[in-house]
């Protein structure tokens, strides 16, 4: 539970420097991360380092103690290297340069850019690879950020080529995975296939999906460049890479297998403010963020890697949302231990000093441009202060499983099919729903051992192999399906012979036909109890497993066979609560009820609490805390942006594996 | 009245050809579409043809019975025509090219183009010309989709300076026509000109209204080479196209004179949801679509050739729409009904099987994927039966004519003046108005013959020539036009001297201004017993007619002046069957009210009624239906998607010439 | 007080143009603006000049006895020259060219079209520079209308790089002012930099900022070519250019500093439709116009040149906005007279004839097509009449004045934070919160001379040197400035060490840290007797001066130190006037509650009064007008549309010199 800060010495004086770590230091910061955009001061020119001030702000933060995360500058190319190289910068569908000016103007199939991207990396991993205070390695800055996941260039095509020649072998099986004889798309070798690009109308949603999977590869591939470097030049030192929240175009479990810590850069009111929430949400969760924003993300990342972290945390209002608020007094606080909580290795907030210039001038800082401490200074501390006096716990196993999968993910963009929640909404609702009972959910993917879950959650997860449903049938678990799971094979073809394919068998169940529905038409589902409702999403279903609910003109809605249980319906948030719920108490877990606001995490015998909302939560009201008056942070009034934790009273069933994530 | 359906052997094993076909006639189905998209497989490399496959499918379903539709495979290219000739493509108004991978990836202008659909039409009327099953042939499929109407490739540009030099003759009776003193636009020679394409500001409507001119002469003269290549090879063998419904950018009427049949592409539910209905209507038509939808474009494609049909039905949930309902129980049914009773000579299902890959891999069929018939079938054999008991009638020339005319609703889509309805809008309100009050409309283009009807509506037809408007006036019918009709010449200029144009001087009027409102901002009309309402559009006219309706400051809203009469506002929905049942009551025409989901169609002595509403329709209590109790089909209590049909007790009216539609 | 009127002999049969300029003369119109469109008619082929009709044209006007506003053409370069110098053409960021057929498809760096534009104004300055009866040139057309202040040609990229040379003569100084550190954007020389340009996020502030100035210069060099020509060859004849209303692209002070006359086009019901509004202020205005549009503007360009007029006004409804309402009766009159009273030399209507061609057919104008006038003309003539008996008077320095800044304009445009009110929408806001007081507003810029009003308001002008600020000090008048204001330096970097720069010292004053709020978050404001509201903006400041306001939290929201009044938010429109109206007493200024509708102008020793509303408005309730019962104009019951004029009982103060502003 380490605390850091993200810092840029070539924006300041070289004589503030040192007065600056004395000031992290103070605070409790004990992590600094640098370098990340500063290749046109490490190199000004071709070929040309200049590490003078480098070295002197390494040394400087390092003799005050601070650990340093060193980043690989390449996301922001220098000018000089796009002139001399223009083949580095990515296209548009148009074949359009995307220019130099901001930053992330590269394409990741560029082979000068491979070369280049090489050459620095190893240049900077020579110089401070074996500096003693260098304490992590961060590759390049938000890989695939403003779209620059995609590029259209020569290099590109030809690399897509390659990769699907790779997978495919013949360009026979290619017509075929992607059904190519619809409208005459057939191709009579690999050299005559392209990027889905500028199409008169929708491209092969299988061609689509073959260019997601090779954009992330992609990705995967220039990182793998840089992470082999770094582990040669700077022997057993950690790498990193922060992701994006809420971004989807790139696999982070694959590019995960190649990192020690997956870390991630969290604004929970930046990306409220650009989200899909509706207006009254927004204005609702304004300085709070949605409660359920950074947990979903921590769980996420949490999977990806050994280890994990925060590598930037907003501490303030940012610049480049819509709208940009401050959040409330002690907001930044709780995010923290939110992150400690699902056991973050560490948190590093974005950025020490406000900048005076450029782009993101407007961005709060620890500091005002004039070095003025903001009031978040004082949570900072407050929460180095928290985290020296407490206990070490270790982030278990949840009980609660949610699947994930990226090409699913992917194919659901691609094909959205009346959902206006975004590829991650079918997820996110569910999630938000485990939370609302109290309850901590695990992100489990294909790969990942099931086993000791009590449920397996499968929200609309539309890509499903044998394999991977034969686990999920061995794993003990209840495993919850939605419409849509496992209606894809893994070319994007619809599964054979009919949806939910590799589920089909299990529960006797074939999805006939299925339709889309305007957000604000309900689906009404009646069980013998209750009344249910969901949206978007129906399914017209044939069964031999038993029912146990039904639209309204009869037929069967949701069904269960041995431990599945199938809903052909895409659930409201109150029925996925109503249904969890049932669920829950069939495998005796504990659950509460938490209201919008109130959140709990717990790790393994800990149990954390959170109020995201402005009024102060009774703990006690719901049954929640320890009986004892034992608190280790907090208590039974959890005031605005309160945090609170405690010692289970009968602990929490443990899996006899270690949870994928520990704190660093 | 025959079924049909839509089949693609190309995708499914051949040893499933047999079996389908003996299901499509158990199903009452006797024809059935193929070929449209199959050039890969019919000729797989740059002239080698295979034949052998379409061969056998041809010949099973020939002995199966079925009536076989053979397409022009025109509508996608194959990949290796787009490289070997990259200049097929269809260019941006930026001179991007539109690429390969979807379908309709060419241009109209193409030489290259025209030389390949040529040699390709003729390869495949030659092989199938003569072939004793082929009933029908449709040329490529929906002209115009995803605005293929539009190229500006090299050839396009160079063809589009032909086309305007046959047109104009002289460059200074262009510059004329477009008025191109304006703004310094004149040009010195017909070499000068360029399509519309990326001006500063909105280019020269008179140049844009030629422009769309062109485009659809172009699709005529593509259509063109096709057919006569057709009837070279396959003598006596009807031609047909499939248009779009709501598509207005083809000129179908020109394009019909070279077809026997017009044919479109009905899905009335994917339209609803792609349209612009409010969303509190699309909700409440989710599953019927609306009403007055098929009907309409069945009496436009019904006036544009000597018969017509529906080539692809949506027969469930489609794929390519915002969101894809299901069909209400009954509705295919009513669809197919609602087509015949308006003269369709066949209705043709789209798809057979729903195709597990590729774009519209979740578009409905009549089977499912893995070959499971869908409830539809039920309605389909259901109408099937019903059809061969039914009796013989014909569809005969309506009471009320409907004013249509292509330029003109190119000229309101250049210039919309507020209107938000899109140009088929005004005919659309009135349209709808006259349905409302139980009639059948025709749809009457300018060189149709007028004579026989009552009522000749004219809603903001804005190009009205002397000639047209003198047939008009000999015609006996009552003719009502509204603001905007007559007020452009065909070069798109304002008519001289003054709108309405030609109606003037038998109006005795005179539009001295015009001016478009909010639509929320109502026009308010006054006459001696009724108050009317308007919006959009309002004119202030000098008269020396007669008024009969006033705008609150007194001034003439409406004037009539022998059989003509003038609104020189845009009347509301209501407004509308508020002066039609007026004039129809003049006329001495029958009229019913049918209220939002009851329709009435008339086809010489019958009558058929249409529920398209989820509550029973009780006919008597509007006193529609036979007194005798005989009913064809259905009776007096109408259930949701209920269809009825009975002799009319006193014989409509008929003129003496037939109508320009009649049943296959 | 002269009225104008827009002519286009080329459009009109030579027969015609005698009897139009006897219409003219009859309506009181004595000035006519001509050729700003008409190059292809005066030059029909390269260097083939046809000066025949404009010859006859300008004989027949001038005998008329109309003074001829003659413009250059270079608005508008005919095909032949685009054929032959492609590179006149303007690009957009992606490369592609912006093309022929509209209007101003030019880039303002074009060498070509330099040396195009000084040839073809020296041809027409020869011919007609010493025409006596050419009163007036203009200079092309609405420079920057419809995005053409922006071209990213080679030329352009060229100049920019060169603006930039001599702007920071080192590359070094660029990179500390863009501070291009930030993301490794340095650059290493001049001709490395690019314009802000298809880059892949957003681009650097501050080389957008340089950018803006750049077109805007580009603009104005431009312009001075032109304008130089003019007074070599037409010595003694004033020179005007007609800007837009509500355009901030260009600096149209900075360009007045070249003209004698600063004229603008006024259209204030189709800018109406046009611009932010809500969808209900757009319907409640719909027939008067914004009451404060047409004046704000007329403030803005009377503070731009010596001299001031409006160049084309609105006469009924438009053709290019969204809606096109007619005017109400009598609205064309008021907007006169407003423009009157404002000070205004000339009101010039736009257009004589409609014109049944091309893009602007739809544009009303004084006649029909066919030459009806319609009833505008009556309140035309009545205008003149009551001008011709009106006194002299004198527009003179108003007691308050508004700082605008176009820099801050553009810095602002550049960084809404959150303002979804555009970069005008403070001043708006407050301009209108003036007006309703019953006050008149001077508009005041960085170099004007600050004497003698007793107010100076700094709506969020973002760039404020420590001159200015001094100036301000010195003026004596209370400085009232928002949020924003002083943030930023003219580099666009932050303003150092912080907001409000250099108001800071002054104030006692710094800005911690700012936020952005959903403008349907209400910044609620506490004062001992007052509760004040804003919205969008809310810093946290940090004062040693007295607070006069305080957020909810209790932190101060408004400070006043000496004269200086800082507001830390952006207040709502009610709490503008509050504010306001204690300022004013404070100072002794009277003032009057207009409500919505009614609206004053002072001028000298005489006000006005104008009721942009649709119901009668009593002066007299309002304790407007004179008690002597003398009227100028109108009387204290003032009918919609109204206008009334008195001499002012007790004489407004004076100041010494005389206002920016003076009839012509």
């Amino acid at each position: 539970m380490k605390l850091g800060v993200c810092y840029y010495p070539e924006h300041w004086p070289e004589e503030h420097w040192r007065e600056d770590a004395a000031m992290m230091r103070a605070l409790g910061v004990s992590m600094v991360r640098i370098g990340e955009f500063a290749w046109s001061r490490i190199e000004p020119a071709p070929g040309r380092f200049d590490w003078g001030w480098l070295d002197r702000a390494v040394a400087v933060l390092a003799e005050a103690g601070l650990g340093i995360v060193l980043s690989t500058p390449t996301a922001t190319p220098p000018k000089w290297l796009v002139d001399l190289r223009p083949d580095i910068l990515p296209f548009d569908q148009h074949g359009h340069p995307r220019r130099f000016g901001s930053r992330r103007h590269y394409c990741f199939s560029s082979r000068a850019y491979r070369a280049e991207s090489r050459r620095v990396t190893e240049a900077v991993a020579r110089r401070y690879g074996e500096h003693p205070a260098v304490i992590l390695w961060q590759t390049d800055n938000e890989y695939g950020h403003h779209g620059s996941d995609e590029s259209f260039s020569p290099d590109a095509v030809s690399a897509f080529r390659d990769w699907l020649a790779a997978r495919y072998r013949s360009v026979a099986a290619l017509n075929d995975a992607w059904g190519t004889v619809f409208w005459s798309q057939e191709y009579a070798s690999f050299a005559e296939v392209d990027p889905p690009q500028a199409t008169v109308t929708e491209a092969n949603p299988s061609h689509r999906l073959d260019w997601r999977r090779f954009c992330s590869d992609q990705m995967c591939a220039f990182n793998r460049d840089q992470v082999d470097i770094l582990r040669k030049f700077s022997p057993g030192r950690p790498v990193t890479h922060n992701f994006i929240g809420d971004f989807i175009r790139l696999d982070h479990r694959k590019m995960g297998r190649d990192l020690d810590y997956a870390s991630w850069d969290s604004y929970p009111i930046g990306l409220l403010s650009e989200g899909i929430a509706s207006e009254g949400e927004k204005i609702r969760r304004l300085r709070y963020g949605d409660p359920d924003f950074a947990a979903f993300n921590h769980d996420v990342f949490r999977a990806c890697a050994p280890k994990w972290g925060v590598m930037e945390q907003q501490p303030g209002p940012v610049n480049w949302a819509n709208c940009n608020a401050a959040p409330a007094a002690g907001v930044v606080r709780l995010w923290t231990w939110e992150a400690f909580a699902h056991g973050a290795g560490f948190v590093s907030y974005f950025r020490w000093r406000q900048v005076p210039f450029a782009q993101e001038q407007m961005h709060a800082a620890l500091l005002a441009t004039d070095r003025t401490p903001q009031p978040v200074c004082d949570e900072i501390r407050r929460v180095a202060e928290e985290v020296a006096a407490f206990p070490d716990f270790e982030k278990v196993r949840s009980r609660i499983g949610l699947l994930m999968d990226y090409p699913s993910l992917w194919q659901l963009e691609i094909q959205p099919h009346g959902n206006k929640d975004g590829p991650l909404g079918p997820a996110r609702i569910c999630y938000r729903a485990c939370r609302m009972l109290g309850q901590s959910v695990d992100m489990v993917f294909p790969d990942d051992d099931f086993d000791g879950y009590d449920l397996i959650l499968v929200p609309a997860v539309t890509i499903l192999t044998d394999a991977l449903v034969g686990k999920l049938a061995r794993s003990g678990a209840v495993i919850l399906a939605t419409a849509l799971s496992g209606a894809r094979e893994e070319t994007g073809r619809t599964s054979a012979p009919l949806p939910p394919g590799p589920l089909a068998a299990l529960l006797g169940t074939r999805v006939l036909s299925f339709e889309s529905l305007p957000k604000d038409v309900p689906v009404v589902v009646k069980t013998p109890d209750l009344s249910l409702a969901g949206h978007v999403w129906r399914e017209r279903i044939e069964t031999s497993a038993e029912p146990w609910g039904w639209f309204e003109d009869g037929s069967p809605a949701q069904v269960k066979s041995g431990n599945f249980r199938y809903l052909a319906y895409w659930p409201d948030e109150t029925s996925w609560q109503i249904i969890l719920q049932q669920l829950l108490d069939e495998r005796g877990v504990p659950h509460w009820h938490t209201g919008p606001d109130l959140r709990l995490v717990h790790s393994g015998e800990l149990v954390f609490a959170f109020n995201y909302g402005p009024d102060t939560e009774d703990l006690g009201a719901r049954a929640i805390g320890p009986s004892d008056q034992k608190w280790l942070l907090g208590g039974p009034c959890l005031p605005p942006a309160g945090v609170a934790a405690w010692k289970a009273e009968r602990p929490r069933k443990q899996a006899d594996t270690p949870g994928p994530g520990s704190p660093g």
